[in-house]
């Protein structure tokens, strides 16, 4: 399959996902929004179970990515990468806002559906993990410059990022909850517990 | 309708969402799980959605009673109160764990279901609305009474309290990443940002 077969077929899946919701999709929807046939679909994947893990991988690769640059882009010093790296997480791209929400929905349902579905549990450890290692990493390295507070605990630190940002998203499906919000109670957190001058952050 | 009934049907609810989860579920499964048919819940409850509504208005009831009895029971202190609160919150009763996770999962799948069920959206937002004035109203009192730290904002440490349990609860069905280490870093968290004593709040 080409790169470019690919990429349409899981911007069709995106689209389905944003359409459909997780629980009532099928091949046809995904098929109704690609430029291919359902049996061509069935031609690359055999099954929606299998077409979604692919999908969960594809969206895996974009998150990192886009997560890295962002990182990236905000230069040197680990709080401007921290706040950097956490505004990417939690406030996702360009996509408009009805769009988004649809999305995020249909990812929930994914979440809900993981305990009977344990390939669908490895991939969505895969974000957390990815999230709470990096996290872990940039606090690490501000500690060592002398940069945040030397009491801090990387690990810790970490896992109640990656819990907020569970939280933060689960709240914005379920009732609404502004992601915004949590953004910025979660900077004023890690500022406070870390030791990080608030101007450095401010956006 | 006597109590009785009502308490049987919604213990049918709740054992039937743990075995079939939400998506699922029909009234059969429901009746299947009681003394009573499929005919005679109609009775009371035209649809499924109603006897869903009805038993999210029982689980509140049930939710809220629990957890003033858990404050209730830790004296007057604050800190104490606080971290009552939040354990019966994070981690509830006698139930065994196979059924916890289970009933956690319906859960997860109602609030996905939420943004298409506003009376869902309602319901869900009253658990969170508890959790949020109860926790602000216990962190204004110890600033009053002079034991936190008077710098921290109630309403905002309160929104973040619900997140983070909120993000706990989605980690664990998503992942299986356990309740009881976000408790630990959210008590140390609020112990840090309060300036409460650890010694206060040691388990």
């Amino acid at each position: 399959m080409t790169d470019e077969r690919r990429a349409a077929i899981m911007q069709a899946v995106y689209s389905a996902l944003c359409t459909h919701g997780y629980a009532d999709l099928t091949m046809q929807d995904i098929a109704d929004e690609s430029s291919l046939s359902k049996a061509a679909l069935h031609y690359h994947y055999d099954t929606k179970r299998d077409l979604l893990l692919a999908f969960l991988e594809h969206l895996h690769g974009k998150f990192t990515d886009r997560l890295d640059d962002a990182e990236a882009a905000a230069g040197d010093d680990p709080a401007e990468r921290l706040v950097a790296f956490l505004d990417a997480a939690l406030l996702p791209p360009e996509r408009d806002d009805a769009d988004l929400r649809e999305f995020r929905t249909a990812v929930l349902e994914i979440k809900a559906q993981a305990p009977y579905e344990p390939a669908f549990r490895t991939h969505l450890a895969e974000f957390d993990d990815f999230i709470h290692d990096r996290v872990a990493a940039i606090v690490a390295d501000g500690i060592e410059r002398g940069r945040f507070d030397d009491r801090a605990d990387p690990q810790a630190v970490a896992s109640f990022v990656v819990t907020v940002i569970n939280g933060a998203h689960t709240r914005s499906v379920a009732v609404d909850h502004p992601v915004e919000e949590t953004r910025e109670v979660l900077v004023e957190y890690l500022c406070r517990h870390l030791a990080i001058d608030e101007e450095v952050v401010a956006r």
